[in-house]
């Protein structure tokens, strides 16, 4: 018999908490950050490395899969975990937020979201029924509803009615759920509502009322800044249930993670580690590094001796050299070692949250990454 | 005490042989096929899983290091070994090639060659004792003589005027070398002379009088197709000593290997398994494939499950989606796939010399890569 979808929390420092996403595909300790896996690839990383780094989950695009490879053909394939060969969950997003960033020509009716692929320009409907149809083809262990990630800034009419039409496609969504979902995989519902807090509640009020499986944070981290972002959270954080997981879509810096574990988020996903790794940038325990920066060019030391991650152990010299040399060695050890900080960081939270220290871990996280210094400490 | 560098013969089969190559850092098994390391880095490959396909060696290449990041800072930061995270053996070209195929405005005296770098424009001088210098300094375990790689075609005057100069650098580099180089490291001479029996059999007998741990046969692979080459190797390999390894440059695809195995050769290197391994291209057991491929879309059989390799149990639907998307873990597991391949194949061959049956294996390696068609039998 298939486990149910179920969350526990096991301790709970202010309104930080920890606890476990329990899913038929394993385990997700809370707080935990997903990995982002677009295309069905952790970009630059083979999937056993994605687990070996922590990793309890991925995330995966519903846009990009539907696109390419196709949905069906994944199903065909045997799904999503046996094509890209990770077995533990995954959850996928409904495509919703990449129809507004990637998309053109975007016609949004009651009924759903037409536009045309970025890849090759075919135009594609996007109801939040297909959303769900997708989601379930593809096999995913939490799914969301299809949302309009209402853009930033918004007027308060424009996000009161934005709003009310994601309200709507969230019990579509809900509805199509019950109907195709297997054994075990859970929906979430996604509070939006801009910057306004009086929205922010409604919109949770509203998702409440249809019982998802656990509720996510929407159109944040949309160039609002980090103090709206927060008290947009503290607000929405408030009015959700206890019981269910809440995740913070698209977040964020070391910094933005332990601010809002500590207004009461257990889940995140974000690119910036993965990005960043192709980038030369690096998410270490002395802060984010620079590897083109002409101070690396001779420094036998490791990338980070704190971290217990094997890319990490790399020589900043040697990694200097692979990313001035455009070496994809350099992205895949970036991008490992980033990967990993993510997850360490997320255990030293959950330990922290345990131990009721958990203020003191996010200050400490803040200094280390208080003013964008290298510093060699 | 550090053991001196040796090669041992342990069985023959007509002319192919096997054996190893004894240095301070390890064995090489023979046939030994070298992985390019071009830029201290196996393209797309973490060192640990270049030793884990099997590799014994890689090549390195002077031309490029001393360009970036430097011969004098990987001699500042430990050595190339340390740089690079490579433990084992590596061979170093000797920039002879490079020079002609990527620097611009080259200038050849009998002093030497000056060029200016493909990288930053900048003047560089590269001498035959600058050559070995570079190479002692990246501390290379076998290093290769400065040579002026004979372009395609010749005539016999100037194939004859460019082997007396590579002659005469010969010489010179053997004497730096003596001087410089550490304890059980190697230095090979390269026999050039274009497509010229006679001229191949006065390179081979002017190096062999000055005495050098092994000999390579370079200038081949240039144009002059695989007949001509195969001549050339076998006049060559008539006439070097038979207890110094052999060491065909920049060879080839799997039917030049075991041509070239049949004709007494004990070493290779060639940017084929990787460069490929880019460019959607594999090397299996049923022959070569290429991913890209609208056949592969929804094939759910792994790339190659005669292989060992873990990269060649993906399966080809995935492969062929990651190469169409351009993900960066298309390129790193046809990689890891090819350069896997390339020692299996090398360890076939020993083998085959070992149990006396290698002509039927290079017939069927001939036949498995005979029409260039994606049989997937």
């Amino acid at each position: 018999m298939t486990k149910p979808f179920s969350f526990s929390i096991t301790a709970r420092d202010g309104r930080a908490r920890t606890g476990a996403i329990a899913t038929p595909r394993g385990v997700v300790r809370t707080p935990a950050f997903m990995t982002v896996g677009t295309g069905a690839t952790v970009k630059a990383m083979f999937p056993e490395d994605v687990a070996a780094a922590g990793a309890d989950i991925i995330l995966a695009n519903t846009y990009h899969l539907m696109l390419r490879p196709g949905a069906e053909r994944v199903h065909r394939l045997g799904g999503l975990h046996q094509f890209m060969h990770w077995e533990k969950p995954i959850l996928t997003d409904s495509g919703g937020y990449q129809v507004m960033s990637l998309a053109k020509l975007r016609r949004i009716t009651e009924d759903g979201v037409t536009f045309q692929s970025h890849i090759d320009g075919a135009t594609i409907e996007l109801t939040p029924e297909r959303a769900i149809d997708v989601q379930c083809l593809l096999g995913a262990d939490i799914q969301m509803v299809l949302d309009e990630c209402t853009p930033f800034p918004a007027t308060r009419d424009e996000a009161r009615a934005s709003l009310d039409l994601s309200m709507r496609w969230a019990e579509r969504s809900k509805a199509a759920f019950s109907e195709r979902a297997a054994p075990g995989q859970a929906l979430f519902g996604i509070v939006q509502g801009s910057v306004y807090p009086d929205l922010r509640e409604q919109s949770a009020r509203a998702l409440i009322g249809m019982d998802f499986d656990g509720y996510a944070i929407g159109g944040l981290a949309v160039g609002e800044g980090q103090d709206a972002m927060f008290d947009m959270v503290e607000v929405t954080a408030a009015r959700l249930p206890e019981d269910r997981p809440r995740y913070l879509m698209g977040v964020g810096t070391p910094e933005d993670l332990v601010g809002a574990i500590a207004r009461g988020i257990d889940m995140f996903d974000c690119v910036m580690p993965t990005r960043s790794g192709r980038h030369c940038q690096a998410f270490t325990w002395r802060g984010k590094r620079n590897l083109r920066n002409a101070r690396y060019a001779e420094d036998p030391t490791p990338l980070d001796a704190e971290s217990w991650c094997p890319a990490a152990q790399y020589e900043r010299a040697y990694l200097h050299h692979l990313v001035r040399s455009n070496e994809t060695l350099g992205a895949m050890l970036l991008t490992y070692a980033n990967v990993q900080f993510y997850q360490e960081l997320m255990a030293r939270a959950r330990d922290a949250i345990i131990q009721g220290r958990f203020a003191a871990f996010a200050d400490d996280i803040r200094r280390r990454y208080a003013d964008g210094d290298e510093d060699d400490g």
